[in-house]
């Protein structure tokens, strides 16, 4: 039976007389009598020592047979002295990306263009091996807490924010739009009495400007629960997630954190997030800008998250900080009024990068349509909201949590683009 | 605190004094001097008890107050005798749709039309409660044996399959089309080393039939492993994969089984499935057909699926089958060759109804472009595939379930739609 290169030192101590292992051919150094081969499978690499030549290229695929043997000399103090050799796939000599290289001296643009050879780089294919325990440790939790994962249509006929920056899909005779977000339909499952749920899925946004921050087609963790009084619960229960987001990641993702020379925050460090009201934000993002002789700023601009995170992780050894009580003019119609200016929204900020808009929604149908009015909207364009909302909705709220943001927050890279496996721009659809 | 109406019993039987409880007013009725309410919440329902008469609409949310009891005659054993009320949100009394019904004596089409309404009703409610624990159970199972779960784009430059039946979307200046299927990527992320991957996610077939089977958006469950020599790995690994499935529903959803009069299957049946091949499975079928008094049947066929699971329901114990062996002309392109008109491929069927089309996939590119030309396409249409194949690309395959299919089954719904939260086919677009 195959082993992976991480059991391989195991199987050595065990005396194990004979293994058998299979993967990419890493790295190649033929010293004549002698020859290694770096193989290289999901487990890690492993050196195996060859008495033969082969005619060999990097990347191609091999099966081998052999003795494991401790040796000191050897990358991770292990090899297989190989007795049977396979090729199961050779690849051509030309390789068109070195998968090899070291990841931080290749530019994004090549990164993502050669994306089909990229991944295959080790530090770059664990950015996705971190991304896989984020995604379960967040429906994990989730679970454990009484909600519900639901799947809900990517196919809407309207935009929930207002109509603006949809993709349009050809859908038979008539044109449907990408949807931006689930957030009507998890306040239907709210309101159908799952009470709590949650979805993982795609959201578009037809933004033309490309940004560090911004991807066209994104992954959504999204949260709705119901009987809630204010944003509050919201804040806490994202604290409790992201707590076990970091706890997880930090068990599981040793290798994606060291390649990235990364960590995540203690889970402790969750609970000793500030929350601070959008005006008390701005004092203190313009406190900090002042002391950096920067001018002044007059709204959570990315600046001013960066300065927010910078002050809280000084202050409260935490980089995460939420910012509630947005003013009613940056907020969607839905969301539920604090007083006549401010609403019961909140942002969540990590390492200097929002990561998560919420708050609770209206869920009383008068006072829906008479925030749609100020927004210059008509209930007549949201008909659903009207089925919604008339006929028993309980107070509640929600968020989400932006995948590849929350991922390449953890990681530490620059860019949200290096954290979607195919990521979509405005001039990238390939691969 | 507020407990569910599932824990009302305990408290009543630990001599609580006093409980709160929150939900929707599910049925009332006025004595007079006693009023009862059904109260309606995630957990299931709750015999209220007032003394006086409350000006109540059906479907209300309410909050209340007060000592639970138990009374034989209440529905469960329990009621709360309410001391504190309070209405959350009044619902208005015209109802279109009627929640408290028998969800099995009204048309599908009024299900659908009132989705936001029927999807309270707790019989249609319990369908989805059912489909979160086998999403769970899919990834749980999977992670557990080494598997990595990704998120590819579903915005895509041309149709794995052949580009028939795509949807459009107008992406800025140029079209893209939503995809069929992950297949492509998933056979990256299999050669990028991550060797054994799955995802969840939406796909699209702008297929104009309308049938009981079919959705025009469907939630794929998508499998992809690499070092396999043929499908016969991947048939083990579903039915080990349905097993779990099985178990976890079966102990999980006794509530939804119980609403929709049905049940798993023994875990232990799965690996009693048998594995037939194509031209033996049509032998099969027509004995059946022949047996019944039926015509010919020259495919595998709705009809002979139907067929083909009650034979082994009756001659194995296991209503779940696996055909493999498909012929050449029946499978696509990238499927792997057994012999010069077989390929490597099967379906797997479950009461009745194809649930999975699985393969090994061709990892040389010299056959890829051979097989390309049989089919008259030509490797220029599928520029990706040759970066995948040229370097490096270990033998692997595959399968999807479909997600909706799997949860009809389970309950024995007759139509996928009811297994789709907000189902779209060629005239619903709407909620």
């Amino acid at each position: 039976m195959r082993l992976l290169s991480t059991e391989i030192r195991a199987a050595a101590e065990n005396g194990t007389a004979s293994v058998e292992a299979a993967g990419w051919v890493h790295r190649i150094r033929e010293l004549g009598a002698v020859n290694f081969i770096i193989l290289r499978d999901r487990g890690g690499t492993v050196q195996l020592v060859l008495n033969e030549k082969h005619n060999l290229t990097l990347e191609s695929v091999i099966k081998v047979e052999g003795e494991p043997a401790l040796n000191e000399k050897a990358p991770g103090g292990v090899e297989i002295r190989v007795k049977k050799f396979e090729i199961l796939n050779m690849a051509q000599a030309e390789l068109p990306y070195q998968v090899n290289g070291d990841a931080s001296k290749i530019g994004l643009e090549s990164i993502l263009d050669n994306r089909i050879l990229s991944l295959r780089n080790p530090k770059i294919r664990a950015v996705f091996e971190l991304q896989s325990v984020i995604i379960e440790a967040f429906g994990g939790y989730l679970r454990s807490h009484g909600f519900t994962e639901i799947k809900t249509s990517k196919l809407v006929s309207g935009g929930t924010e207002g109509g603006t920056e949809l993709f349009a899909v050809d859908y038979f005779d008539s044109k449907v739009y990408l949807a931006q977000s689930p957030q009507f339909y998890k306040e239907v499952m709210v309101a159908s009495g799952l009470e709590r749920v949650f979805e993982i899925a795609p959201a578009y946004r037809a933004e033309k400007h490309d940004t560090p921050r911004h991807l066209n087609e994104y992954v959504s963790f999204d949260i709705e629960m119901g009987f809630i009084d204010s944003e509050i619960e919201l804040i806490n229960l994202e604290k409790e997630l992201l707590a076990h987001i970091f706890e997880e990641t930090q068990k599981k993702c040793q290798n994606a954190f060291s390649l990235w020379k990364s960590s995540a925050p203690l889970p402790e460090t969750a609970a000793k997030s500030p929350v601070i009201g959008y005006e008390e934000a701005l004092k203190i993002v313009n406190d900090e800008a002042s002391k950096a002789g920067k001018a002044r700023i007059f709204d959570i601009t990315p600046e001013a998250e960066s300065l927010l995170c910078a002050w809280s992780e000084r202050e409260n050894g935490s980089a995460l900080v939420f910012v509630n009580e947005f003013p009613r003019r940056y907020r969607p119609f839905y969301t539920y009024p604090l007083d006549a200016s401010r609403t019961m929204s909140f942002d969540a900020l990590f390492r200097g990068l929002e990561i998560t808009t919420g708050g609770k929604r209206q869920h009383d149908y008068a006072c829906f349509c008479e925030a749609l009015t100020k927004f210059g909207l008509k209930p007549e364009y949201f008909p659903g909201y009207a089925t919604l909302l008339k006929f028993g909705c309980p107070p509640h709220g929600g968020f989400a949590v932006g995948c590849e943001r929350l991922t390449a927050r953890l990681l530490g890279i620059a860019n949200v683009k290096e954290a979607s496996l195919f990521p979509r721009d405005r001039k990238r659809v390939l691969p």
